[in-house]
C-alpha cells in the first residue's frame, strides 16, 4: 500500500493538507486495552501513515488541540494522543510509565481502533509533546520506562521541565549542562517568545531556566529550534480553549490560528524531513524564516 | 618590537609558558589616573604582547587569581585585573560602567605604568571574568557601557549571572533565547560541574538557570564550551584562598593547581587562537579533551 505522507508541495506545510481527516476516542474499557483513554486523529483515505505520539500539557486535555492535530494529520499522519490525568486535577500519575504503554500499546492495539484500510507504520513513528507535556516526551525519549518501539525524532512544543515535587516517581530530565540528552534521533524544539512572562497573579507556563531555551542546550545535533516570538504556550490550543487558558497563561495578540498553522507547519516540516526524507521544506524555513504566517525569531539548525 | 605571544609548543598550554612574569598593583591615586585599583600581570622580557582583561568574581579579590594569572601572563599576555569594590562588601558599584573606564584606561594610562620595554598590543585585546565577574565581562562585550576599543574575542570562566536587585542600575544579561548574544567576535565558556551544588547552608555558587551552561547557549557561533567536571567554582583561585573559599563553595577534591593548570591552558589556548591565529592547541583540545590535566566532559565546538 503507498505510504502517502509528504504529497503537499512547498510550504503548503503551513496549510491544511489534502487528506481529510477523521478523530477517533478511544475509551479505556475499548477491547483493545489501551492503559488509559485515547484521542486518535488520523486520515480517512485508504493508506500507510507515519506515527506521531502526543503528551498533552498540564492540566489541558488531549481533545484541546483538535485544531493543531487535524492541521498534522491532514499532512499524512496518524497522531495519538493519550489523556495522562483527568483535567484539572493534580497530575499524580507517572506519566512517562503511562507514556511508554501506550507506546507499547501502538504496536499491539491501535490498528484494532482504526479503520481497516488506515494503517499505522510502526517504523515511522515521532514523538511529541506540549509544554509538561514536552518533558513526558523528551523523558520517555531518553528511556525513563522502556519501550518496545523506536521513535525516530523527537520535538518538543514550548516543553517546560517543572521540577518534580519530592518523592515523586518521575526523574527529573534537564541537567544543565549543553547537549547532555543521551538521544542520537534528530530533536527539534519550538518556545514561544511569551512562555515566561507572568500573567497576572499565575506564575508563567514556561519560566526561564526550564523552558524551551534549555531543552534546545541539552539537545545534541541535529536539532533544530524556532522560537514563535509573539505568542505563549496555549496559543497552540483550539481558539475557544485558548481564550480559556489566556486568563492563565499569558497570551499573544495576534491570531491563534496563525500560531497553530505557523507551529502546524513547523511540525509538518519536521517530521516530513525526519520521518520521511524530505527536508526541503526545513530547509527551507530555516532559509527564510519569514515564509512561516508568525514570526520565528529565531530560527537555529545545527546539523553537525 | 617582536610580538613574542604564543611560542610554547603543543599543548604546553598546560604547564608555565616559558616567559617570566611579573606583577604590578596600581593604586587609584597612581598619576595614570586608574579608575579602579588594577592588579596586573605582564611578562618581563622585552615584548609587544597582547592584552587580557579580566573582571573578578563576586566578593573576590583580584589578586586572589595570582596564580591562574600568572600562568596565563606566562605564555606572552599582559592581564589587567580591576578591583571593583572592596572584598567582602555588597557590591553597590556599577561593575560593567567601571570595566568600561578601565578598558578605556588601558589606552590612555596602561604603557604608563608598565616597564617600558613591555608594551600592549592594543589592537589585539581580549576579555574575560570568573563567576559574577563572567557577566560583567558579557554585559561589556555587549555593550552595556561605551568603550574606545574593540574587543576580540569574550572568555566566561563559571560565569553567573545572579539577578541584580530591584533599582540596581545595571542590564540584565540573559535572555533565555538561545544565541541571543549580539556579538559576532568568538566566544569561549567554561563552566564547573560542582558549581551548581550548595555547600552547607550556603547557596551554589554557580546556580542552573544562570550559569555556563546558559551564557553558552546564548552564545552565537564560533563558541566553545569546557566543562570542569570534577570541581567547583572557587577551584580557580591561588590555594591559599580557594581553601577558604571551599567553606561556602562547592569545591572538587582533586588538586587545585591541576584545575588552575587546565583552566589556564584552556584560556591561552583560546586567546593564541583567536588573537594570535594559532587555533592548533584549540583545536587539539577539541579533539581529545583527555590531553588536558583535568576532566573536561565535555568540550563542545560550534564553528557554523
Amino acid at each position: 500500500m503507498e505510504d502517502l505522507e509528504c504529497k503537499n508541495g512547498n510550504l503548503g506545510v503551513f496549510e491544511t493538507g489534502n487528506l481529510k481527516v477523521q478523530t477517533i476516542k478511544v475509551k479505556k474499557s475499548d477491547s483493545s486495552s489501551p492503559p488509559t483513554q485515547l484521542y486518535i486523529v488520523a486520515p480517512v483515505s485508504e493508506g500507510t501513515y507515519p506515527l506521531l505520539l502526543f503528551c498533552h500539557g498540564y492540566c489541558i486535555h488531549n481533545t484541546w488541540y483538535s485544531q493543531l492535530l487535524q492541521h498534522i494529520s491532514s499532512h499524512g499522519y496518524i497522531i495519538v494522543a493519550p489523556q495522562f490525568y483527568k483535567c484539572m486535577l493534580i497530575a499524580l500519575n507517572y506519566e512517562v510509565k503511562t507514556a511508554a504503554k501506550v507506546t507499547d500499546w501502538l504496536c499491539t492495539g491501535l490498528q484494532s481502533v482504526l479503520p481497516e484500510k488506515v494503517q499505522p507504520n510502526l517504523s515511522k513513528v515521532a514523538l511529541t509533546g506540549h509544554g509538561r507535556g514536552g518533558k513526558i516526551a523528551f523523558g520517555l525519549a531518553l528511556g525513563h520506562a522502556p519501550v518496545s518501539l523506536k521513535f525516530k525524532a523527537l520535538l518538543g512544543i514550548d516543553p517546560v521541565a517543572y521540577p518534580n515535587p519530592p518523592t515523586w516517581p518521575e526523574p527529573e530530565i534537564l541537567t544543565y549542562v549543553p547537549r547532555s540528552f543521551d538521544l542520537s534521533i534528530p530533536i527539534g524544539v519550538i518556545g514561544t517568545g511569551l512562555g515566561n512572562q507572568p500573567k497576572c497573579m499565575m506564575p508563567p507556563f514556561a519560566p526561564n531556566g526550564i523552558n524551551h531555551a534549555e531543552f534546545f542546550n541539552e539537545s545534541k545535533p541535529p536539532c533544530s529550534y524556532f522560537l514563535a516570538k509573539d505568542y505563549g504556550g496555549c496559543d497552540v490550543l483550539d481558539d475557544s480553549k485558548a481564550a480559556l487558558a489566556s486568563w492563565v497563561c499569558k497570551s499573544g495578540k495576534g491570531s491563534k490560528a496563525l500560531m497553530r498553522k505557523g507551529v502546524g507547519g513547523i511540525v509538518v516540516a519536521f517530521l516530513k524531513a525526519y520521518l520521511g526524507g524530505q527536508d526541503d521544506d526545513l530547509k527551507a524555513i530555516a532559509d527564510a524564516p519569514t515564509i512561516a504566517p508568525i514570526t520565528l525569531d529565531s530560527v537555529i539548525f545545527v546539523k553537525e
